[in-house]
């Protein structure tokens, strides 16, 4: 089957999710006015939300006998368990361990969903497989992507 | 000029903005547990957010003149101060004097705005403009229209 | 709660829900050539397919205590269970048992779709509550709403 | 064929067609600081241009046989030499003959296209169909519908 | 002319047509328990179908005179005869020779089309002028890029 | 603050824009007929128009403290200036200095707007920040991406 596999086939599969949450941008070291400088309304005391969009994206050779290059099964368990149930309807600067501490700027979150989602491919049986890119929309027209550099 | 006006005509002039608030839908008459099988997981207590997008539709007979239905500088200075002032970046549970004592579903969001807009167009010199719908999407899923019945 | 529903609001409540099929638009009744110069390149022997998006609307007053026009798990079990269920990853018309004797266009899709949720509806416990439109996406340019006419 | 149809069937099928063109808001009857006041930077001498998205609604009672409301082959004629070959890729002040002595505003766009359209329907043979609405995005934030009121 | 181009300057173009297409996930190899594990409802026996988007993205340098990368008109027909004629209004598995012995994943069709078109590009009197990445959306939330290595 | 960023990370930062503008594609030094030949329709005498999309990408590292790649105000104020009010509508021929003497196709536009912005960004204070890429959508059907080779 799929002889247009023989010879081996680098792609990139993304897939894209989304999440609902709150968030504030507020730098507890600075002082009120610093913060306001900075962050504008988005350091308003009780918050605001987004619809964050998140595209992940993965590659390596496709396999000759499926022709996909992952499980797609797997993979949507791994994104529901690592990212809906950590992100969706939370506060990110209350409900999310790894972001205490740490502004939560689409920068910032690019940053910690390449880290949970690299060390969680890791775990794959395919060695093969990597991820390439990590994609968020914050809004329609600002978005950040990380890729491990 | 604009003799195709010659001839009253009545449109329906929409115009979208978005607002990126946080909320919790949480009911105080209830226990935790009537909250959590009504509202499952927007019930978390820090809250979660949305980017909305609001769809104003206005309608009345176009300006012979000017070919125009309002005056768009006037619309964009009502919506600055009626909807981007009161909701963006905002929590709609703290933040949104109009919401105390109200749960901020998607439906009382809707019915809100109206009754804000509807006031505000009734102080306009043009007798004729009326607003006819307001639609929100809360995200790109779900969306209500209240037409003021 | 909810001062601001004590006046009856009624709301229009959409959701949003994809289904990918195939289909194949072709008349037994009618000759190849009749089929062809009807439904053109639709009409393939083998079928081809769509995302299919699905827009329901349904309508009536907002309910005091939740703010909510329906609930959302409700919704959702229905809508898994009669539409999804039903035609994702389905072909029209070999896999529909509803649509044997149809020609699945999607005006007929259309008014299925009505005929199945309006009646699914009715054994609801809310009474106010009704279908108000159907609307189906079958690409980004063709789309047809079906209202109960 | 197509059982569901024997009793007659209302729907509203939407055609979204796109065009290209330049436009310049300008009343020679007003002043050029009146123009400037109404239209802002809207009436820049040399004019600007917009991503005109066209959606056209047709309705009518589904055809038994066919299970179309319409014959798309028809429809797609009719919007290329009426819309497509009238306004695309135009300066809509300069080359559209009907616009001649009428500032080309989003609100005189959907009655021109609505006169026109609705003169044309009538030319066809099914007698039931009719042209419903005529729904204009100047951009994905502005839009203004005509139904022949 | 051009006075920006005197200095060569390499730019990606990129174009999006649409296909609608059915198809099936299925390896006769295995069993039907494996194709059910490894496909899930993508494997049912009739086939479902999609909208699918594809993106062509073309590199190389600016042409001093036109200002264009390529011969729009040249790369529409191309296009209309590579990939509408051989996949629109099909399904992929029973009527594209190519697939035959394939399974038909979004992967597979990535690596196909790129196969097509970089040997038809070959084929141009632009030598500088190459086929740079293909991307296909299966659904909004699904796609696959192959960049031909 | 911001432990997720002791060590440096590289991010790409997106930011979305729209422009409508009119603009021929129209070479002086060929016949009208070499024009058409190549231009086609979009060297209509009187031009037409578009909603240009803009995504504008600067790379870097993110700043510890903040948890941004740049200052969100003055990237707005520096887009607000270069792109808004230079091109916003505007006819790309006639009002654009730096486009006297050049074709305004998309390729052409994508090099001036890089060129605009890299000189620009060079005079922030951030030194590890750069321009990375260029976005434009014409429609939403055909862009050109320009990274400064």
């Amino acid at each position: 089957m799929n002889k247009l596999l023989q010879k081996p086939r680098k792609v990139y599969v993304s897939r894209t999710i989304e999440f609902n949450a709150a968030h504030r941008l507020f730098n507890p070291l600075w002082s009120e006015q610093k913060n306001l400088d900075v962050y504008g309304k988005c350091c308003n005391k009780n918050g605001h939300g987004h619809n964050y969009l998140l595209e992940i994206t993965l590659s390596g050779i496709v396999d000759q006998n499926s022709g996909f290059l992952f499980d797609l099964k797997e993979l949507k368990s791994i994104l529901e368990k690592e990212i809906t149930g950590r992100f969706d309807h939370k506060h990110l600067n209350h409900d999310v361990v790894e972001l205490q501490e740490c502004v939560p700027t689409t920068e910032v979150l690019a940053v910690l969903i390449w880290d949970i989602l690299e060390r969680r491919m890791n775990t794959t049986n395919n060695q093969e497989l990597v991820l390439h890119e990590v994609n968020i929309y914050e809004t329609g027209k600002n978005s950040v992507r990380y890729l491990g550099e």
